[in-house]
């Protein structure tokens, strides 16, 4: 358990989320809703060290195998990405009535040499809660996460999907590009 | 300009390379070559703060637009990266009778709270120069980068191509997952 006199802390600066211009969004919300306004009793914020005790692993637990993930491994990892500077921009939605971390999604950015020494965004690992469907929440964190990785002066944002996500991700501005869209893997 | 003062420096570990275990890669070499053996006047190592000068940059500018890259910017680069602890692992071939960089392969590891916090690897920006064609340096430094995945502990290694690449990578072991090999793109 942590003590009391720990703090909480945000993986990133929370003010960026602020200035994302939703206008620029490429995807329309009915009702309008952002990354700053994202409906009653929630809030769109950067990850947090006391998101263990608010359900972040069980909400991933959704998407994939969750793990056995302890307290003391959620705090390492996320000091670990924290000591990455300017990387891991992991972003959760909140219920603030429940306190509970209810959607997730993560930009990863990738310093490179080529093209003048460019950043390139990966999006991540995106969840949102079942229970909360219908309010947008989807299109709401992947398009936070598409408006940080421009903001941050990414040059691209790429993503890997299932065929069954492709029209949802192209209703939100995401191409397969013509004969440049393939995904390979290597399972060990 | 470098004082003479400053030493070169490897951007991660060299011995790792030693340790990759050829015998494991999923393709064959004729003859036979591994990262510790690449051939007579060939040496595969980690990028090299003194790569600047061995023609790092202009070889990148055969994959896509190299930019105007200074010293100092490849400098800047890689002291960033080198920051990012066991996260950035450029690896090149070195022509060492002209002390010219003539390949490169980049692993970058992507921390992950999914999978009980795994690492996930992914191969970017892979150029061997032209005049080398023959000398099976491109299944050597892609398989070194498939290997050094692996030994790092990583689930997969994935890569995203065009199509015209894909015979060549499904002969290094990389598949296009059935009803999941899709990359989609934002450009900014």
């Amino acid at each position: 358990m942590r003590s009391n006199s720990e703090e909480a802390e945000f993986l990133y600066e929370p003010s960026i989320l602020k200035k994302l211009d939703f206008g620029k969004a490429r995807t329309k919300f009915e009702p309008k809703i952002s990354a700053a306004q994202p409906g009653a009793g929630l809030l769109v914020r950067p990850l947090s060290s006391d998101d263990y005790d608010k359900g972040f692993i069980q909400l991933l637990s959704q998407l994939t195998k969750g793990g056995d993930v302890s307290r003391q491994d959620f705090l390492d990892r996320f000091a670990s990405m924290k000591r990455c500077a300017n990387t891991y921009y992991v972003t959760v939605i909140e219920d603030t009535h429940l306190g509970r971390v209810i959607g997730s999604a993560t930009l990863v950015v990738e310093q490179k040499f080529i093209r003048n020494c460019a950043l390139r965004g990966k999006l991540e690992d995106v969840v949102v809660n079942d229970s909360y469907r219908g309010k947008q929440l989807g299109k709401l964190i992947i398009s936070t996460i598409s408006l940080l990785a421009e903001e941050l002066g990414c040059y691209k944002i790429s993503l890997d999907c299932k065929d069954q996500l492709v029209p949802f991700y192209t209703s939100l501005g995401y191409l397969r590009e013509e004969g440049n869209a393939n995904s390979m893997t290597i399972r060990f």
